[in-house]
């Protein structure tokens, strides 16, 4: 049996969507340990869209489920209607847009709410004992989701994320770009990526250590 | 000395710019064979906008340069403002934006014309002997502005675009996914990617084998 395991975008691009070397590399390593991705998405309108070169807020208004599509090559769906059952596990890679998208903890920080599909389904697979990945700031999302349950949970080493995290319900613990936080408690796993970096190579090493945990947590 | 290779990537989305996962994938190598990337795109308006979910073509108008920003995180530069005395090598990533927007391949076939400033700068590296790659349909944009060099390249196994290499003076070679077309005559280094998949992991080994060679053909 194939595990299939979930992909949660929430754009295309650092500053507005989905981080998009994070996203990649989630699929790179997944495919290598022979897992079928399935990438999922709100469609819902972007908070922002932002001109990367510029980094200036415009005037566009622009889909999440759309945006991701470009990661995705096209092979993806709603998140509304993808179910717990469907899945074996589920990573969720970083970007601003895990924090603009996927919820709003960016602009609210500890008063954010989250997206109410992707709380459904957070909610679901954790029911379910199911494993969960979070990435860079995708934890912040995921303790929103999961405040009830104290998720152990990295970010890095940011002292005011941290403070968020902790502010949520959440039990944040710095780690270094080539580690993960596993909270075998609740089935998570977490790992910097780039809210530490600096570069790809970097971040590959703690992304390919995270699908490798979650992967061990789907057989165990 | 850390050697500079320029990323010259068409936007960012399969459909109408870069392949997101080759142009990821090639800074994943290059960062772990110890190179520096130097990502460049032209400063001009796509050809087409499409719809990644639908794959229609939408009325948007988006700029090559501010999407492909996307991908290079931000730190990224106009083609016109790269010199061949800039780079030790330069690679282009697929995806229908290669043949879009660096050229206009995908609607002319051999009669397209190759955007000038990308004419320039791998006509300028050529004259210099310094290696270039290309990925998925790339090999067909780079055919276009080197015809006068016959360049040996493959795009894979497609009979149709086989034949468009061949009429505007190239080589075409058949190539698997997991292999690389080496022109020594030319210091060109190609593989299909994409266009023969069918997945990233498949996509990978290709681009690592391109990278590699591309930074042994550096220090020969």
């Amino acid at each position: 049996m194939t595990a299939t395991v979930g992909v949660l975008l929430s754009g295309c691009g650092v500053f507005d969507g989905a981080e998009i070397h994070e996203a990649v590399l989630t699929l790179l390593f997944l495919d290598r340990a022979g897992a079928t991705s399935r990438c999922m998405a709100p469609d819902a309108a972007q908070m922002h869209v932002i001109n990367h070169l510029t980094q200036e807020i415009t005037d566009e208004r622009r889909n999440v489920l759309v945006e991701s599509a470009r990661i995705a090559r096209g092979a993806i769906q709603d998140v509304g209607t993808v179910s717990a059952a469907d899945l074996d596990a589920l990573i969720i890679p970083g970007g601003f847009g895990a924090a603009k998208n996927l919820s709003d903890f960016a602009v609210k920080g500890p008063k954010a709410n989250v997206h109410p599909e992707v709380r459904r389904l957070l909610n679901d697979m954790a029911a379910a004992g199911k494993p969960i990945g979070a990435i860079c700031i995708a934890p912040a999302t995921l303790t929103l989701a999961l405040a009830d349950r104290q998720p152990d949970v990295t970010i890095g080493s940011d002292a005011a994320t941290a403070a968020a995290i902790e502010a949520i319900g959440g039990r944040h613990h710095t780690c270094t770009v080539d580690m993960i936080q596993v909270d075998e408690r609740n089935r998570l796993v977490s790992t910097p990526a780039y809210m530490l970096g600096p570069g790809i190579k970097d971040v590959a090493t703690g992304i390919e250590k995270l699908v490798a945990r979650i992967m061990a947590m789907i057989t165990a």
